[in-house]
């Protein structure tokens, strides 16, 4: 995963969108996955305005620069990458799938600023807004269906940018009941299986067994471990009670 | 990546979804990324009949289902893995970044159906809903604004579950020049420049040189390199031209 501080060299760029909520559902995406920078190419007037008043990310919607052209709104980046749902036999420009394409950005972000480029939801990048892109990058999506809302295009590329390869998993918050609270389980169950009933003396010992396997198939956690002992013990208690109104 | 007839096996359960526009986007996510199963608890009335009527995904939410509980929607899935913004010390269950609890889905999804599921717009899932879950994952959004709209979390979800871990480039739709059409133009290039008066003849080997690997950095296409070849022959008869009235 690349550092805050080379996230931030990332632009986020929408090119004449035309839907306020597009455009605050792109904020809040970059607002999510830790991005600060949002570029908008003559956006229809009244969707910016409303965009700007959305809520989620009101601070980096506030801090959005508003440009005349592509060509502006790229001027200070290194690369400039256009996102398209074409595939390979339709595109001029050479074309990464997005779990490539995400590499590739984040390799450059370590030197310089990487613009990321939108087009509109209708009709998405032109050629001549392409032809301002050193590649193009597209998501995954399938053939019959290939056009993503523009919000939640925006969203899967830059959670593809922040994702770990590597993830592995924090110490799990699950504390597991060791050994002994497992057979304390153990014990009371087959207590209270041996005062229901049952277990049939002939094969006592097959049925401890198979409990006890039974009991650490469970993986239980140490608290819910002492939840099972208490209510395993109160049932306990109570078939003793009823056995001695019985005698 | 599964194959489509594993992807089959997932069900998208959304528990009481507010918005409309969110039941049509999360449809139009799996549309895109090749899921089918859309199951909705208890969506508000009119969110449910305006979503049907959305553009993006009319047959997914044709044959979405719609359930009165969570236990009912899933009831005939083997593994319930609940979607949250929560942070590990607030939870209960286990709960795993994204990029893990895919592989976790994924390796289920061979065997039976998963299903997922997402809250509310404004609270998520409840603690009954949580229940009902046998674990949790959760988008590894930044701790300053973890909350995501639900049509994003969705997509970003959805694409987690498609994603070619070690994707590869399919043949480049690029075919570039060879050593002969770049030296091609090197040599045009050196001819147009020493006709421009750029070579200074005291250092010409040098500058050849120079030439010569700065045209090899260009990484030119084929088809650009007759272009560049064809505007550089042009320049080369334009200052032969020139020179011949000059004399």
């Amino acid at each position: 995963m690349s550092s805050p501080a080379e996230l931030d060299g990332l632009r986020v760029v929408l090119v004449a969108a035309r839907n306020p909520l597009n455009i605050g559902a792109a904020a809040r995406a970059m607002s999510n996955f830790g991005f600060s920078y949002l570029r908008v190419v003559n956006p229809y007037d009244v969707a910016f305005r409303e965009a700007r008043s959305a809520v989620g990310a009101p601070e980096l919607l506030a801090k959005a620069k508003e440009y005349k052209s592509v060509a502006e709104a790229v001027a200070d980046c290194t690369m400039v990458v256009g996102t398209t749902a074409m595939r390979h036999r339709e595109s001029q420009q050479p074309l990464h799938r997005l779990e490539v394409g995400a590499r590739l950005i984040r390799k450059r972000l370590e030197s310089g600023r990487v613009a990321l480029v939108f087009g509109s939801e209708k009709v998405g990048l032109s050629n001549r807004d392409l032809s301002h892109c050193h590649w193009l990058v597209r998501i995954p999506t399938r053939e019959g269906h290939i056009s993503m809302n523009l919000g939640q295009a925006v969203a899967v590329c830059l959670f593809e940018l922040v994702r770990k390869p590597k993830a592995i998993e924090t110490a799990s918050p699950i504390e597991l009941a060791t050994g002994r609270e497992v057979e304390l389980i153990t014990t009371v169950l087959l207590d209270v299986l041996r005062k229901s009933g049952y277990v049939n003396p002939g094969s006592a010992t097959a049925t401890e067994d198979k409990v006890r396997r039974l009991v650490r198939r469970l993986q239980v956690s140490l608290g819910d471990a002492e939840v099972f002992i208490g209510m395993l013990r109160q049932i306990l208690w109570k078939l003793r009670t009823t056995e001695g109104h019985r005698t």
